[in-house]
């Protein structure tokens, strides 16, 4: 029976801040490192080997995937980063802050934008501070590809390629995998592997630095779902 | 023209204890980290920018490729790990204290496994403590791939293939290439591109964390090699 595991990335330093981060490249905080030394301490103690690893390509979240393999001691495995697992990109609010974004388009708005499947939120500049546009690691892209501004729907339509090219024949071949990514690009994964519907997933949330472990039979389908909790 | 740099990794917990280490996967000590940190400071003011990043499967060398490509901005770029590029093995030496060798086997005898090019140190025994018989991460080998023991030439025979394979191809298509290894696996490489011959190899010390940069013509012959060294 093959293992997935997902773990979000720790705290990172505009979390600290409350800032809408998205596709910028922030770092861990201090916490956010602990949390996900925390995580691999807990892949080790549920004896938890995997075959292959994913990431993104976005700072946080490889660093949160090397601490927990090394604190696994399987940081060797193979590793492959892909922006399909990147947070969702927020568009014009990346870099607000979460009350300056509030009195700029009203806390209803922001609501709707955050919590809303197929809402876009404002796209953003390609000027704009922080644009990927200039970023050596999207050049190789089709422009058409790069995302200025993302809704859940948008997230998920850009994730399950992934998952069809690079998990699910894995998962079939009964390998285990870890993915280290984002709160919303785990969602997207999560909505898909359960199927919950687009009114349900905006009420799931996942806890940073607590692997969420599935147990798939050949069909792909969830055996068994286990969160390993902090201490 | 294209760039290949590459990295020895810095000091190893075994290196203090001045133990033969070969296969054995041990950690970077502080300074190793701090050794791996500054080469990465150095390639991000040389102003390296890599498409590629390649380390063996020994914590010591994947931990200092992280921490050079996170201090020069690009912890973000394609890594994959070969056991073709692991430390020389080290036989029946690994785990042994230098000085408790010398006086097992005498001084000349270990100089010689030290310092020829090809006489064989004696085979690790496969009970032996620290044998890599059952790590998982050798698992999928063929059983005559994996060492028991190895001199330097049988060490260059199997990192060339890693090279031709891997290494030349991208660099003809102008790419930049990072490499992070081991003294004998990079002097292997290093005889190579070099062509240095089978004597004097052996004088060819790399120092750790101070990164080779080699950048080559079309027809992958050097056109320059510089060290950056530590400040």
């Amino acid at each position: 029976m093959a293992k997935l595991v997902l773990i979000r990335h720790g705290q990172s330093e505009w979390n600290l801040k409350n800032l809408f981060t998205g596709w910028v490249d922030v770092n861990l905080s201090e916490q956010g490192v602990e949390e996900a030394k925390n995580a691999g301490r807990s892949l080790k103690a549920e004896g938890l080997e995997f075959d292959f690893a994913y990431t993104s390509v976005l700072t946080r979240a490889i660093k949160t995937l090397h601490f927990a393999l090394e604190e696994s001691d399987q940081l060797w495995i193979p590793e492959t980063k892909t922006w399909r697992l990147n947070e969702r990109h927020y568009g014009a609010l990346q870099g607000q802050n979460k009350a300056d974004a509030a009195e700029k388009w009203g806390d209803d708005q922001v609501h709707i934008w955050r919590r809303s499947y197929d809402v876009l939120p404002p796209m953003q500049d390609v000027d704009a501070e922080g644009s990927i546009a200039n970023d050596r690691r999207y050049a190789d892209l089709d422009p058409r590809t790069v995302p200025a501004g993302e809704n859940l729907k948008v997230t998920l339509d850009r994730v399950i390629p992934f998952w069809e090219d690079e998990i699910a024949p894995k998962l079939k071949d009964d390998k285990n995998i870890i993915i280290a990514a984002h709160g919303n690009s785990l969602r997207a994964l999560s909505k898909y592997i359960e199927n919950i519907s687009d009114d349900d997933i905006l009420n799931l949330e996942m806890a940073t630095g607590e692997p969420v472990v599935y147990t798939f039979n050949t069909e792909l389908e969830v055996t068994d779902k286990k969160i390993l909790e902090k201490k």
